[in-house]
């Protein structure tokens, strides 16, 4: 299955190729952000240009200002050519050049947009929920690039080998906590608390789970859960900003129920952002 | 400071252009290899198979008999238009395709091969020595990508903003232990013994290292050192498949002597493998 672009940006060139000496292919030097349009707008926009400002600033890749201005040009010089709905993908690169690992001292990053359809989901997993699995594959602490969306995804990549046709896999780091999933973050129910896995030694901080701690008035608490904690909690859901929420239904066979704080989010996201 | 290649072929074409949906780009999904080509042959190809090779089973690129046969047949097609001395790079991703991070079932590698000329290096590097830094920068530890030359290289990248114009790099992991230099592996000496770091957990398993362990007799036994360990060492040296050796002369100011097996070593390398 591969989805083809709409359109596809490079530096507001249209062209499918990337230079070869780019830093991106050599070292995964640089960040991406997958954006949901929803009749031509970005309702996260604000949270998506958060995140890549902060991968900007962690990867020291120019002025987060500059590069802030330049990511929404090079989104808008795409979505000029296609409105309505749409998933946007943006990579944006060190650029090429620099001596091996060494970056150049003046960096000119590389603006990759590419349009596609919405991905297709089955309203059962909304309204039914998901299967998951728990993922061997552990995930190492650094604080140097938690939180951002690096091009360095390779544990995602091995991780999701494991989830043999569930629709989710969650991650858990060396020492047995839990992460997040691997396209998602985790909110787990248990009695009155929301909470989520802390994101500052590793994992993916999603721009919803960003969103509903900003604006939804939650009272979110950040919480460490190893496997059998999260197993006993009153119920799961998982958030990504393509697809809203999915109550989690079944986790290696043990069934969950929907929580009716899950419902109430769907409902909010519904209202708010305009998820289904 | 950006090195042309003399030729560029992606999957056997003359291009430099690679597709924007490869997964090398996307996520680093790939492992590449830096060859020294001495009038038209790789005097460590072996070693840079057998590495790869590992990289293909740890990253289940595909099976590894086929893809080192690919290998060979790239790097044969770029050597057959420019011989003599040069540096070969070459990166095999796998491929486009796959539902985000989940690779698709058939994987059909991108082999990109450059030719570039060999780095112009200093002969006091090898007379004389280098100056070093020890990064502050940790590396995590990841068994299941420990060893193998990814392209997740984020880690190498951030580091590397800490030379400040000297040679080489050390890096430690969150422990504190040594593990490697940014761009070489790092041999120890302490009284009769040649010490250098494991690599079952983080760190690339360099070809060189590799070789002077199976082929040359010098008992080189793997050890957990400390920086204090490295500071209060007769001599240390580090190891490449490109420069071949270059002895530490000093680590953050304080001067070390060049040491008679480094000497030793380097007598070898020159008669074994034509190193200068």
């Amino acid at each position: 299955v591969r989805r083809q672009a709409h359109i596809t940006l490079v530096n507001d060139i249209e062209t499918s190729a990337l230079d070869i000496a780019d830093r991106g292919v050599a070292y995964g030097d640089g960040v991406f952000e997958t954006m949901r349009v929803v009749a031509g707008k970005i309702p996260l926009l604000k949270w998506h240009l958060d995140r890549f400002s902060e991968g900007v600033s962690k990867l020291e890749l120019g002025s987060p200002q500059t590069l802030k201005r330049d990511f929404k040009s090079s989104v808008n010089q795409a979505l000029k050519r296609f409105s309505g709905d749409a998933l946007v993908k943006v990579i944006v690169t060190r650029g090429s050049g620099g001596v091996g690992y060494l970056p150049p001292k003046q960096t000119r990053c590389s603006f990759v947009v590419q349009v596609f359809d919405l991905p297709d989901v089955s309203p059962s997993y909304v309204e039914g929920g998901v299967s998951v699995t728990l993922c061997d594959y552990r995930l190492a602490h650094q604080p140097r690039l938690a939180g951002i969306k690096h091009l360095n995804r390779l544990d995602q990549v091995l991780a999701a080998r494991e989830l043999n046709g569930q629709q989710e896999g969650l991650l858990f780091d060396q020492q047995g906590v839990l992460v997040e999933g691997l396209k998602s973050n985790v909110l787990v129910f248990k009695a009155d608390q929301i909470l989520t896995p802390s994101l500052e030694l590793c994992g993916v901080r999603g721009t919803l789970r960003q969103y509903l701690i900003d604006k939804a008035n939650l009272d979110i608490e950040e919480a460490k859960m190893d496997a059998s904690e999260l197993m006993e909690a009153d119920g799961i859901a998982l958030i990504n900003s393509v697809f809203g929420i999915w109550p989690v239904a079944k986790i290696d066979g043990q069934a969950f129920e929907s929580h009716q704080k899950c419902e109430t989010i769907r409902q909010l996201l519904n209202a708010q952002l305009g998820f289904k």
